[in-house]
């Protein structure tokens, strides 16, 4: 099996409280890659200026993963972030955004990126999503991201991609956002009537939550002294969410998703412990293990039986 | 063994989206009292005034809670707060705040009280828990809760009383400010230098984290479909947690912590199900056994080995 990413690759100025990156390698479909390919053959979709370097393109085709459908743009600039995280990294403003090549993008998808029996369509336009859905009609798994400026600008659009995924993949205030319900478990209903089967509200530094119809599941973040740029985590999870989810060739049971999140959440601890994909980029397959062995002890309890007073 | 709780006894005036309630029964001491009451004697401290009923005197003392030191100050009034909350019951706003008899509050312990092993200081002015604290030599476990107000105004009195205590509840923000470190694991490290070998987050709609210098756990909310009235879950959490503890002797094994942990979140969930005390006041046993058994459902995984890509 493989999986497809359709989404940004970027450069990325970022300053956090511990320091500040001029130009990295970064976006979605990059931090996604990353984590993915160490379950599953990743294919990425997505464009890049005659500035993109050879190097970057190598670190993209890391453990495999094929650039083919990474489109250099003849004349055009990558798509560039600048952005500035608050003391406790919890607020973040965005001083620039040049799309760039992302302005006119149109994802064309070779044969075998349509071929992928999993699809991650990364926040883009939902217009874009929807028809990379639809160049995609055999995959048989796949997941969504968005942001706060499609619910606001192109809502109806995103309504009708997310009708047409499996999975959700929000952060919580998105998830808030788009159903105009405060709580998880009735914005979860709501995008279940839509037709996805999964929904993932990430929550930052306090993990993520698992909704299907049903189960629930939770997942605290993984406790690090030092988080030093953020910036990815997001992606980052979902790349091993969707990776193992792959690796288990689509299989959607409880006891499935609950590790692709313990493998997600695994995985975006380590992306923010280092500027944008350094820390992942040395990373081992031990080091994923033991980390989501720490997550099992963290979280386990025995709920054993207690004499209650009446 | 039985558990001392110093703190508030009030009357609230609650505003959620779910309606408006005029005159609750609530405090910090009661919400505690009818969460540890389950496992342990309860034995109150706090005061109250001439218009203070017979009726919630009784509800204080259900399950054999004593109000021998519940002091009725003569041509007093209860303490009264009157708070809203907005849409997604995150935010809320003090309307009124009348201290009434809590003013000029100063504790007496009677004998019994004193001789708890087991004390938890509410939310109340630091030099009168550390009053408190100074009491009850002999306890073997003392928690305490505190706000945002004492940290701004009265924040080396806090220090000190900190430094006499086992355990630190407050919320994740009140840890930050508190602290001066934006970083949970930092945080607490903090508080350990400062004495405590146990400090609990609490993470509102994301449940709460456990450390001690050996241990990281955390547990998220219970799911809910709908949280009516959020006022009171932070002391019912507490009371379940010190509660459980209490009834475990003051034994601190990591074991103990975490089932503490599973039933405050247990209590609290049912805490916030209906206006102020209505739903712990009819809550049984069975019920709360069954909610910690959904807790450890719904935060388990298992972490068995999956072959990585190299």
């Amino acid at each position: 099996m493989s999986v497809t990413v359709v989404g940004s690759i970027a450069y990325d100025r970022v300053k956090t409280p511990f320091g500040e990156k001029e130009r990295m390698l970064g976006g979605a479909a990059t931090h996604f890659a990353l984590a993915a390919s160490f379950f599953d053959e990743v294919r990425v979709v997505g464009p890049v200026g005659d500035d993109f370097s050879d190097e970057d393109m190598r670190v993209l085709q890391t453990r495999g993963t094929s650039t083919d459908d990474v489109e250099r743009v003849a004349g055009g600039k990558t798509f560039f972030w600048h952005g500035e995280y608050g003391w406790d990294l919890n607020s973040r403003e965005t001083h620039d955004t040049q799309l760039g090549v992302f302005e006119s993008f149109e994802p064309k998808l070779g044969e075998a990126s349509r071929a992928s029996e999993v699809l991650f369509l990364a926040n883009i336009q939902p217009d874009l999503q929807r028809g990379v859905r639809e160049q995609c009609r055999g995959a048989r798994f796949v997941a969504l991201d968005s942001m706060n400026l499609w619910i606001e600008i192109a809502r109806d659009s995103l309504l009708r991609t997310i009708s047409e995924v499996d999975c959700v993949i929000l952060n919580d205030a998105e998830l808030r956002q788009l159903t105009e319900k405060p709580n998880l478990v009735q914005a979860a209903n709501e995008i279940f009537a839509m037709g996805p089967r999964v929904v993932v509200a990430k929550q930052g530094e306090y993990g993520a939550a698992l909704l299907t119809r049903e189960t629930f599941f939770a997942l605290p973040a993984y406790p690090l002294e030092t988080v030093v740029d953020p910036t990815g985590a997001g992606d980052t999870f979902a790349g091993g969410f969707v990776g193992y989810l792959a690796a288990r060739r689509g299989e959607l049971g409880d006891e499935a998703l609950r590790r692709a999140m313990a493998f997600g959440t695994a995985l975006a601890s380590f992306n923010v412990e280092e500027f944008g994909t350094e820390r992942v980029l040395r990373l081992t397959a031990d080091e994923i293990a033991e980390r989501v062995d720490d997550l099992a002890r963290i979280t386990h309890f025995e709920a054993a039986p207690v004499e209650l007073r009446a």
